[in-house]
């Protein structure tokens, strides 16, 4: 049953983050950058990339949520969010792990598992076969554009939820979040997102930026998503190539307005039932 | 009052750059390496991109102006660049330094300093709090989108063009550019390029492609800032997002014409009375 | 003459890269990640960019197909190059060198050397400079973006192409592409190509995902430029600035169809001659 109650509050997010324009520090790979700190730009919020280990800890006391993205990932890199994390936690700032590749390298899935273990991680977000690997299938996934085994992610990203209190999110072509409890499933988006290298990686930056006026990680997730999603199918109205459907998504994410959430939203909310 | 004959000039700069393909050398962010090696290229000129320590010097060797980015910062960067600036010095090419997110760690602020000191730069391009920070009022910036204090800013500008004998660009709704006895002021621009991420680090470099054919450098930024400016313009008429926005600046720049920037340009210029 | 059976070939080669989605691992520059992954999507081939020298070994057991691309190089990548190139070689998957700015510096003509001795590339990429540097003229190139002396680059290209038993292709406003006994010439293009960054270093990717797909380095090499530039040609379709040719030639990458590479290829073949 689709929640008429979170396309409000999908909208009172963007709302919020346009007015506040929260500033988002993201330690992410070099293929997205770009893209990602554009997306925030396009959505209102602020964008700050910075990895140097020397000021990693000054540019997180700046921020309102913090993005660690695994991609283009390295040892070194694994010891910077690792700081900044641990800054970012004791000013209870949100933080949001987007572990690109876990599972097509030892370094990368052992680097989520580090973070997931030593922070408090507000949200995860990957899609199935990363969520998979670390839900302790050991599932190797076939780098970052895996086959879509949806429901073993699913099942995998409930057991991480409890294991670690974090909120789960599995992307694909319907979303999925838990919070180890409740649950919600989006049914927004556009098959063209997945030809934009970083759409992944933008999503994620978006529910930081959500997150940031959102105190509850579920409905912030679930809306930044959803918002995300929707931007998507504006984006791909008519006939589009990858190219301007990417130039486009940013622009949907600039024009996205309250009515268009209100109409557009779809996302089905639930409770697990003990099994 | 507006200055026609810089409207003339930044014709006849634009029109050199595209003859003498002038290389840029950019050490530079990850965030924005795309867009401004596409915003040289769009402008006419030729672009390189190496910070690897081991070749700086060499490709500075080639090269027809270096510039000098803060973002995504390191110490060790610092050192590289340290190291291409003394060689663009020795060879007296010109230098730009963008200072950006100066204030926001003391690595940028120290960054910027050491090489305003140990280098020979030509010119400083940065956002007002960038400027604040360089020019002693120890501000302290919220990133890189921070406030606009502008008219401090421009005091500081002035203080640090004295202090420096450079020429210091405070870039914003206007563009502020001194040389410490003589200013400009330059009103073209778009309101949508604060959503096109590296589109002040894009103008950096073309300040340094136009310092390359014009030795003069006041004349030189405020042209480069203006004919950026006014490429901003006109890939904002009519309803535009940021995504569209941001590849119409590209074909406004390539297709920038001795006409519009005769009629477009809007610089005036002053000089500063003891005061 | 043009050869009606690579036009064919192109039209299978594009075909079944759609179909088996070969995952290309990189290890390229930073300014052109983004578009080079892009690009490859576009084209229905699956893209990992990983450079962590922990992880590289562990990426390329995973992929079909290595891109190894010079920019903004430093020592300790030509490390990790060397590695990735090994496991590649152990796997017996394509590794394509793009030598970018090869002659720029001796660094980079240094590692180009080095990797196409201790590895078994299958194809090199470069412009007519790069060429002209490893072809054993010592030619110093200005850059990325120099001369055209394509003549001579041919000759290079072929005797580097015995040298070392690679196919070498050099592109420019007519692609050069041989095997050292066969050659082709391309015909496809777009002028507007040399104002997009990193248009070769994709059309590189482009020729590995050919690979994957194509035992024949000469054939394989050939139709996937030739595929490029046809995208190229639609692109530029109508009056068009770099910005928006930049998502258009996404677009027709991913609209190119059997019937107009049937009717736009347009591949020369010859053999040489002892001379």
């Amino acid at each position: 049953m689709l929640d008429g109650g979170l396309s409000r509050r999908a909208a009172e997010n963007l709302e919020k983050v346009r007015e506040r324009k929260p500033l988002v520090h993201s330690i992410t790979n070099y293929v997205v950058m770009n893209y990602t700190a554009n997306a925030l730009l396009a959505c209102g919020a602020s964008a700050v990339m910075a990895h140097g280990d020397e000021e990693v800890e000054e540019i997180v006391s700046l921020a309102d949520a913090l993005v660690l993205n695994l991609g283009t990932l390295t040892r070194a890199r694994v010891e910077t969010m690792a700081k900044a994390g641990k800054k970012a936690n004791e000013r209870s700032i949100p933080i949001v792990l987007d572990p690109v590749g876990a599972g097509a390298s030892r370094l990368r899935t052992d680097a989520a598992t580090r973070l997931l273990h030593e922070l408090s991680i507000r949200v995860v977000r990957g899609n199935p076969s990363e969520i998979l690997s670390l839900g302790g299938r050991g599932l190797r996934s076939k780098g970052v554009e895996s086959v879509h085994v949806v429901e073993q992610a699913v099942e995998a990203g409930l057991s991480l939820a409890k294991l670690h209190s974090v909120t789960v999110a599995v992307t694909g072509k319907v979303d999925f979040v838990t919070d180890g409890s409740k649950t919600c499933r989006i049914h927004n988006g556009h098959h063209m997102m997945k030809y934009v290298t970083g759409a992944g990686c933008a999503a994620t930056s978006l529910i930081a930026a959500f997150l940031s006026v959102d105190p509850h990680p579920l409905e912030a997730t679930a809306t930044a998503l959803s918002c995300f999603g929707l931007a998507g199918e504006k984006a791909g109205e008519g006939e589009v190539g990858p190219g301007t459907f990417q130039a486009r998504l940013l622009d949907a994410l600039y024009m996205m307005d309250e009515e268009s959430l209100k109409e557009g939203v779809k996302i089905e909310t639930a409770f697990f039932r003990p099994s």
